[in-house]
């Protein structure tokens, strides 16, 4: 039921969506969805240009505090047999530098054709992959 | 940009899968995905009878030693301002109770026909809502 962890990573970084979890500074989890691009064992993403309600986010706030993270790919079917999912967990840092956002735009841009028309602003977040987990129905 | 609130709860309760975050008793975050339904402010979900790579789950340890979990429902598409989504905050109890059982149980049997054939056996988990939060790019 648990997916070689190459193939599991693989499968992770295809999927166009992801929720990362954060603790927040009070402990309580938060969790938002984010669009995102592995690379060389790390994950990244970035705050891009899509509105927002306030440019103060949890997420950062949160990384700030602890930069535990976790990430979620899931696959959801009606035929339930179908289902798998994939997490990543790792150590994030978030970074407003230069040679940062260059290397998180491209990576970003290479996945999401939105992005290369709207590159996004940043900060980049990058994640440090300390373990994958998966699970499947029917393996 | 946001959702008022009753009709993103609504949204929310219509979705087939969420992702629960809880935190880890070390701080770090953990993020599954779970079936659930909702009635009258509360959040069911239940352990059922997918199979599983272990009976002691990970998320009903970090519930018992912090209650508070975050829900996210994400609805991905390529046209961005499509994208939206919503998340429940709240406070979990993990319950085997028979009343308790039966009532996740219901609740869940009516929202997933999957579970009309086999039925999930618990623990059954309880959220009390305690905030709602969504977006959407066009709103």
């Amino acid at each position: 039921m648990r997916l070689e962890r190459d193939a599991a990573l693989i499968r992770f970084g295809s999927a166009r969506v992801a929720s990362l979890a954060t603790t927040r500074p009070s402990g309580a989890p938060h969790v938002v969805p984010v669009t995102f691009a592995v690379a060389d064992e790390v994950v990244y993403t970035m705050v891009d240009s899509k509105p927002k309600t306030t440019t103060a986010l949890q997420r950062l706030e949160n990384i700030a505090a602890n930069p535990r993270v976790s990430l979620l790919v899931d696959h959801y079917e009606e035929d339930w047999p179908a289902l798998w999912w994939v997490r990543v967990d790792g150590h994030a840092t978030v970074s407003s530098g230069d040679d940062d956002l260059a290397v998180a735009r491209s990576c970003l841009q290479d996945k999401y054709s939105q992005y290369r028309d709207q590159p996004p602003a940043g900060p980049a977040i990058r994640i440090e992959i300390t373990g994958v987990s998966s699970w499947e129905w029917s393996r």
